[in-house]
């Protein structure tokens, strides 16, 4: 690697360029011109001491950059950690060493620990453009990685990261691999867990692709956005706790990987186990209850891939120490009647409080989830879960906790309203619900607005099985915004979502609950 | 896909993203707000019926963007092809469609020819990101493509750019599948060609990893920046030309697929067959020699691979009505004696004066490939080739037209003299030199400057199997500015590129020449 002698000033760009650091040149620098980066994509800026790597954009504007400057995106000056105006210099890049790891990946090699651990160090520091980082996630896609290669790098990425300790010997979780609308049961079993005391310090994503996640919806009623201090407070009176995780650098290496596997569209098994096990562990969990709904439109579509998906689990969770259950449950349609986070924190409420209006299939799911996860506990019988958790929840112990845990987080001051542009979306003609479109009915809401308006999204009144007349609704369409109720309107007419036919057309499903 | 009623005012900012469009936001813009774009990476930019593909980057500082505008980098706005000011809109963008195509590959499918053509289309248009762009690289290299995806691909490449078309039955080119330092032989080969009257019109690309390309050699001497009018003019008169081919949009696909294959360093051979063969059909090319040099660090290691090579070549070309040959040549040392633009250019003049300083292998390699692109001329009996192109070399009507093409294109104004700084770096022992380190003499090379730097580079003394005496000096390092200068020798200190060993030491080789 090769050091220039020109120095620039360093100046903070206003730009924020997720997660990929990004350095700016004028064209007309004297070191731009000197050391001949036009056909280099990537530098490395040095200044006392520290170094971080960038990608290059050649700027013609000095208002942007002047000629004497090296200009640095948001996360890349944070990151360097050097004031505005101190000295940098700035150097060809050399690709981190651990890409040549990531090329042998490509040529079909078998990585081991240590090429991991290289590869997952690299990226966490950032020294990974988003390409580079496209091409590890494809070349360690689909059938290219074997189960001991998922358990490298779910162990790279979790020793990547902080770790948090909660010094008791059961610190349970459960994490569904997501896909199903609805699917609130996190905001169930964790007051219903922790009011039988067991400890779930439950930290969850925002919705990327879905319409609305555990923190999306947990937000409607309270603040999720807590320091790491704040949430052991909360625990530790309260036993549980339903907050974001981005503020705790758990896995950090999981954030970045995902900011480029979801604008891919790209979702290997491998990733994912590694994903959600590094960031369970980090987060401090022994136990965990793992949720793989299958159906004609969830992530998982048979069910011989749900029992090779819950084999990798298991076999990375064990050797991670990590006590490890894995439940294949109905995702053939959404959870619940609401879809959005508004709606959502609705029916999960009517199940806390125990209104007859309550969703049954989310309250019993919910029930059977953490069931399971009581199960944990040496004390409780095996097969004895459901019950106690029923009885906690029908007594209004769960609610009772619910509403503590929603003090101690510190109560939602704002007022999410519903949505107020609304359309009822009828029946085309008389039959049974024979289907429903899970994928159809998330964009839908994400048409209308959620998770971003969380009043937004769609309110079924009719699930799988329920008889219908034509021009009956199928379901309620929430927007705020005029030009979102426009468009998912337009999508909810190119298709409802819903499929109307005979009892019999129903797809049929083997699963545990 | 949903239309926002917001309208921002288009704004081009100067900078230069490198192929890939960005758009830039303020992060308090209400469509930025209302939109949800944060967990988004890309946008539709739409006006007056025109619409491009753009990741978005959000912007902190109204200096750079102010709230009611988007801004555009440079090559994304000029692809917009609308003025400053006028009104855009912005939306949600879906990844392109053929993106479906590229997860098909990722999970091992096999894709057909509309699907190449969609994703070669898409690329070309600006709709895949770089990280998209890494992603369909990776899925589609190494051993994941067949022959006929190959031939689908380059296909698909060649529809996707212009084509050049010089109206004559027999239009004649070579190429190198690169790796080799000071391999100018095609600065031989089309004088000699041309002189014999075949139509031989070259456009070559500027060195990217390599201390120097055709055109960065042939611009020590001429003009290589040339319209295709003026191309056109020139070869009609003169049957050749040395150009640079990047005016032209030859396989524009290749171009930018080439801005994230190199920075990633991956280099798979269907990319290569595909490249190689849609830029020289788009050019216009009849007939083709390709040059594959083996040896311990060239590209092609051994011979069984060259020949697997060899044999994509021919079913491709073979299939796009290519006339092709394939010769396996010498590749275990550079050729000649210069590596870098300025003493490249003394190489070849050399020989073209028949100076018996002369590097004879290059001479020899050029005379060789000279006489065989000769033999595609029908008249030429099958073996004549050579001692045609060895008559039009020693009788001087080489040089002659190389002169007359030189002042065709313009000759040269500037002038580039050897860089000052030298070193000559010793041999550390007696014995012959049993090997020396084409990547390694590429990379001192290019740290001293070159190809920017055309008087940068290294003059090799001693080749394989010469006697060399202990402190005799091997080759001799120029650069221009004391930094390279620096960086260049410490890379000579670490290691020489050069083995000195017995003559036995020396690889073995069993190639054409």
């Amino acid at each position: 690697m090769k050091t220039t002698e020109a120095r620039l000033k360093l100046t903070r760009l206003g730009i924020d360029t997720y997660r990929e650091n990004v350095a700016y040149l004028h064209r007309d620098c004297e070191v731009y011109r000197a050391e001949g980066f036009q056909a280099l994509s990537k530098v490395e800026v040095c200044a006392d001491g520290r170094r971080i790597l960038a990608v290059l954009n050649v700027v013609d504007d000095a208002d942007i950059v002047p000629l004497d400057a090296l200009g640095l995106s948001e996360e890349a000056f944070d990151q360097l950690g050097l004031a505005e105006g101190e000295t940098v210099s700035v150097d060809h890049a050399e690709p981190p060493v651990s890409m040549d790891a990531v090329r042998r990946k490509i040529a079909g090699e078998r990585l081991d620990q240590a090429a991991f651990h290289a590869i997952i160090q690299d990226i966490t520091e950032s020294r990974y453009s988003k390409m580079e980082i496209a091409a590890f996630l494809v070349a360690s896609g689909q059938n290219d990685m074997d189960r001991d290669e998922m358990l490298y790098l779910t162990r790279a990425m979790l020793d990547a990261g902080e770790r948090l300790d909660w010094d008791e010997p059961l610190v349970a979780d459960k994490h569904c691999i997501g896909g199903i609308p609805g699917n609130r049961t996190s905001m169930l079993v964790v007051p219903i867990v922790a009011a039988h005391g067991m400890l779930i310090p439950k930290t969850s994503s925002r919705a990327i692709t879905s319409p609305a996640g555990t923190a999306d919806t947990m937000e409607v009623l309270a603040k999720v956005e807590l320091d790491i201090a704040a949430m052991h407070d909360i625990v530790r009176k309260q036993r549980g706790c339903m907050l974001w995780g981005g503020t705790a650098r758990l896995s950090p290496a999981d954030d970045i990987m995902i900011s480029v596997e979801r604008p891919l569209g790209i979702d290997s098994q491998g990733q994912m186990v590694a994903s959600i096990l590094s960031k369970k562990l980090a987060a401090g969990s022994t136990h965990l209850l793992i949720d793989i709904p299958i159906g004609p439109t969830a992530k998982i579509r048979r069910m011989r891939e749900a029992q090779h998906l819950r084999k990798l689990f298991e076999y990375v969770g064990d050797r991670l120490g990590l006590q490890l259950e894995v439940v294949i449950t109905d995702g053939r349609q959404p959870i619940g009647r609401g879809i959005g986070p508004v709606l959502e924190a609705r029916d999960v409420m009517q199940v806390l409080q125990n209104d007859p209006e309550a969703p049954n299939d989310l309250r019993q799911k919910a029930l059977r989830l953490a069931g399971r996860v009581l199960e944990f506990d040496p004390d409780v019988r095996g097969g004895h879960g459901y019950s106690i958790a029923r009885d906690i929840l029908d007594s209004g112990r769960a609610l009772a906790k619910m509403q503590a845990i929603i003090a101690a987080q510190g109560e939602q001051t704002r007022d999410y309203p519903l949505g107020k542009l609304t359309r009822d979306i009828p029946a085309p003609a008389d039959g049974v619900v024979s289907a429903i479109d899970n994928l159809h009915m998330a964009r839908i809401a994400r048409f209308a607005g959620a998770p971003m308006d969380k009043g937004a999204g769609v309110d079924l009144f009719k699930k799988l099985g329920d008889p219908v007349e034509k021009g009956e609704p199928l379901y309620r369409l929430h927007a705020e915004f005029p030009a979102d109720y426009k468009f998912a309107l337009a999508l909810c007419e190119q298709h409802s979502g819903y499929t109307i036919g005979a009892q019999g057309d129903i797809a049929r499903t083997l699963v545990e609950f």
